[in-house]
C-alpha cells in the first residue's frame, strides 16, 4: 500500500549515560523510521525510560527499527511496541455532551419539560432566534459518502468515519465548533442531495468530505444552489486555499509576482481543479491545467480555465508548477527550469523530491506534507458561520489564504497548525469578507 | 394557552428576621406561583438575598406574584425578575466535543492524518471494529420532523431542537451516550424512511421523538424492519414503559394482582395505544382502549386489543384507567367507583385532579407529572447498545419497566429520575433481556 503509515510508540529503556540515547537515534535513523514526539516518562539515577514515537512505511522496516534497537546492547533495552494511534481511537474520538450539568430538578425543568416548551414558543416567534438558543448556528455536518477516504479510495463511509471524527476534533479544538459525521450509505447525487436538504435544518454549514470525483462536483454545486446555509467540499475549496497560501508564500520568498506568473497545475480531479479556479478567481490570468482525462480537462474549461498539450510543454512555459497527481516521480529533474517554483503536492510520496527539484536548479520547492487542509476548514466555517453567511464564496476563500499567508513566518511554506492564533485570523478574515459581500 | 409553563429567576432580598422569607412564600402562594428550587445568594447580618425559582401559569399571574411581593414591604425587595430557562439555552445546550486533547504535531498525526487511515483500513479489514474504534456504537439520532412537538403540535422541527438538545443532554449526563439530533424538514413518511436509511450508518441506534400521530406509527414500523439497529420512538414506547412502571407501582401500593385486573386507556394517541399494546404484551388479557376517533381504536384492534362502547362504560368495567387525552376534567367524580386506580397523565392539567379521584372513592390516583420519559429512554437505549442488539423489543421494555418498579420506594409513583442508579439498573435489565433474546 502506496499509502502506509505505521506510528508506533517505543518504550525505550538506557542506560542514563550521555551518548545512549544518540545510539538509539542512530538506530533509529538506519533503518529510516522517522522520530516523532519523545517524552521521558522515568528519569532515574541509573536508567532512564523514553516513549519514542517512530513513523516506518512498512512492517518490515518498523521490524528493522526493533532489530537495530536490540542489537545496541550495553543495557539498553525495548519494554514495548505500542499503537498508540489504536489506542487514541479506543471508544471514538467524539461525543456529544452536554453544556450543562443537570443536577437538581430544577436544572431538570429548565432543561428539559417543562420549561423547554417557552424557549421552542420563542423560536416560533422569532424564528431567528433558533441560532441564538439552540446549537445549529455553532454545528457543522461533516457529510462523506465514503467515495474518497484520504488517498485510500472507495472504502465506504463507516470505514471512512475515524477522519470524519478527526475533523470533528479539530472543529472543537480550533474554533469550538460542534462537528457532526454523517455518514452517507449511498453515492448517488441525487440521493445525497436529497438527504442533505432533508437534514440541512439541523446545522449550520455542510461540510463535505472524501466524496469521489467526478459526482462531488455535481453534489457540492447542486447543494450551495440549493441550500440557504454555507456547503463546502473542503478537498476541493479547502485544499485550494491552503495552496494558494503556499503558492503566494513561495512567490514571497523568491520575489515572484505571483499576478504576473504562468501557472501549470498538473492532475485536475477534486484538489486540481479547485486550485486552477481558485488561482483565477485570485485574479492570476495565465492558469494552465493538465490531466490524463479529457474529461477533466474540459471541467477546467468549463470554468474557464486553460489547458496546454502536454506536461512537457507545461513545464517549459510555466514559471510556478503545482502538482497534485498521486503520482510519485511523475515530474523528472531533466524538466525542471531554472528559477522554477515547484509545488509537489501528492502524499506521501510527491511528484518530484525538493531537493532534486532544488538540483535541477529550481528557485523554490516543496512537498505535500506540511500543505494539510487543517490550516483552512476550521477558521473558514467559523468565520462564515460567525458572519451568518448563506454561502462560501470566493472573496472568502481568498481572504481566508491571505489571512494564513500574512501569518506565515519568514521560511515556512504556511503556519503552523497548533498556533491558536492563526485559526482565529482566518476566521476574522473570513467573517470581514463575508460582510463585506452582504453589505455590496 | 394550555401548556403554558412560565418559569421565572427572582431575585429577592428580606432583612434578617425570621418569618420575612415564609411572607414572601405566603406572597407567592396567593398568587398560586409554585416554587421551586431556591439558593442563598447572600446571607448578611442585616439582609439575606435569594434566588427563586417560581412557575406561573400566565403572564397575569406572574404580574400577580410580582404584586403581592412588593406589598409586603418592610425592606422586601425584589432586585430582578430573570429568565433563567433562556438563560440555559444561550448558545445551544450541546457540544461535540473532542474527547482527547491536540496539544502536539504528534497528537495531530494520530487522530488526524497521516495516523488515522490506519485506523480506517482497521475497520475495512474487520468492519465490526467500527464499534470498538469510533464513536458509532455510543451515536443515538433524535430524529424529528417537528410535527407533534411536546404538546405544542406542529411548530417544525427547528422550533423544537431545544427539545431535540435536551434529550442529547440527558443522554450524555444519565448513560454517556452521545445524541445527534436530526432535524428533519418533511414529514412524509416514504421521505423520512429513506433520510433516516441514508444516514443510519453513522449512528448505533435511532430514537424517534415527537412525530405526529399517525403517520409515526408507519415511520417506526417500516424503520423497524429494515434497519440493522435499535430504532424506538419515544412518545410511544418510551412512556408506555413509565406507564406500565407507574401502573404496577400503583398496584403494588394498593395489592392489586396486575394481571387479573381490566385496565382501560382512554386516549389511543401515540401514547395511549403503546400503553395497550405494552400492557397487552405484558401479559395483561384485559385491555379496553377508548378514542373519539374510530381510526385510532381501528387501530388498536389491528394490534388485538379491545374497546368499550364508551367513556362510562369504560369507567364502570375497569378495574384501573389510564387517561393520556389531553382533555383537562375530561373524567368527572361521579364516574369514579370505589377502589379503582386512576392515572390521569394528560399534562400540565389532568383528566382528573388526584386529590378529587380520591374524595371520589378511587384507592390510588396520581397525574402525570412525575411519569415521565425521562426515567425510560437513557437506560433503554444504554443497555440495547451495550448489547448490541438490532432491535429494542418487548421483553426488553418489559424489562426496563420491571427494573423501574423495583427501584421505586414504598410510597414513590416512579424513581427520582435524577437517581444514578435508575439508569444504570434499568440499562443492565435492557441488556441482559437482549441478550437473553439473542441467546434463544
Amino acid at each position: 500500500m502506496q499509502n502506509q503509515h505505521i506510528i508506533r510508540n517505543f518504550i525505550v529503556e538506557t542506560p542514563s549515560k550521555p551518548g545512549n540515547f544518540a545510539k538509539v537515534a542512530t538506530a533509529i535513523g538506519m533503518a529510516e523510521g522517522d522520530i516523532g514526539d519523545i517524552s521521558t516518562l522515568k528519569s532515574g539515577a541509573l536508567t532512564t525510560i523514553r516513549d519514542i514515537s517512530i513513523t516506518c512505511k512498512s512492517e518490515a522496516q518498523l521490524q528493522q527499527v526493533i532489530d537495530n534497537i536490540e542489537t545496541i546492547g550495553n543495557g539498553v533495552k525495548i519494554h514495548a511496541v505500542t499503537d498508540d494511534v489504536l489506542k487514541a481511537h479506543e471508544g471514538g474520538k467524539i461525543a456529544m455532551k452536554s453544556r450543562l450539568d443537570v443536577r437538581s430538578l430544577g436544572d431538570l425543568q429548565r432543561i428539559y419539560t417543562p420549561g423547554v416548551a417557552s424557549v421552542c414558543m420563542e423560536i416560533v416567534n422569532y424564528p431567528e432566534k433558533a441560532n441564538y438558543f439552540t446549537s445549529i448556528g455553532s454545528s457543522v455536518a461533516i457529510v462523506t459518502d465514503g467515495t474518497a477516504i484520504l488517498g485510500l479510495g472507495n472504502i465506504g463511509s463507516v470505514a471512512g468515519m475515524p477522519v470524519m471524527e478527526g475533523k470533528a476534533v479539530l472543529l472543537d479544538q480550533f474554533v469550538g465548533l460542534s462537528g457532526v459525521p454523517i455518514l452517507l450509505n449511498t453515492s448517488d447525487p441525487d440521493e445525497i442531495v436529497e438527504t442533505v436538504k432533508h437534514i440541512h435544518q439541523g446545522f449550520g454549514a455542510i461540510l463535505l468530505e472524501d466524496i469521489g470525483s467526478p459526482h462531488c462536483f455535481e453534489i457540492e454545486e447542486r447543494l450551495k444552489a440549493e441550500l440557504p446555509i454555507p456547503v463546502m467540499h473542503d478537498d476541493q475549496h479547502g485544499t485550494a486555499v491552503v495552496a494558494l497560501a503556499a503558492i503566494l508564500s513561495a512567490c514571497k520568498s523568491t520575489g515572484v509576482d505571483p499576478k504576473k506568473a504562468v501557472i501549470g497545475q498538473i492532475g485536475l480531479g477534486a484538489a486540481g481543479l479547485a486550485i486552477c479556479r481558485m488561482l483565477m478567481a485570485y485574479g492570476i490570468d495565465e492558469v494552465y491545467g493538465l490531466d490524463r482525462q479529457e474529461e477533466a480537462q474540459d471541467r477546467l474549461i468549463h470554468y474557464g480555465g486553460k489547458t496546454k498539450s502536454s506536461l512537457e510543454e507545461l513545464m517549459q512555459t510555466c514559471d510556478i508548477i503545482v502538482a497534485t497527481t498521486g503520482v510519485s516521480g511523475l515530474i523528472k529533474p531533466e524538466m525542471i527550469r531554472s528559477g522554477q517554483i515547484i509545488l509537489a503536492l501528492s502524499n506521501p510520496n510527491p511528484e518530484i523530491l525538493p531537493t532534486e527539484a532544488i538540483a535541477a536548479g529550481a528557485a523554490f520547492a516543496a512537498d505535500g506534507r506540511s500543505v494539510n487542509n487543517v490550516i483552512g476548514f476550521p477558521g473558514i466555517f467559523k468565520g462564515a458561520l460567525d458572519a451568518g453567511a448563506s454561502d462560501i464564496t470566493y472573496p472568502m476563500l481568498i481572504a481566508a489564504a491571505t489571512a494564513i499567508v500574512n501569518h506565515t513566518k519568514p521560511g515556512e511554506l504556511i503556519p503552523n497548525p497548533l498556533d491558536p492564533m492563526l485559526h482565529h485570523l482566518v476566521a476574522r478574515a473570513v467573517e470581514e469578507a463575508a460582510n463585506m459581500e452582504m453589505n455590496k
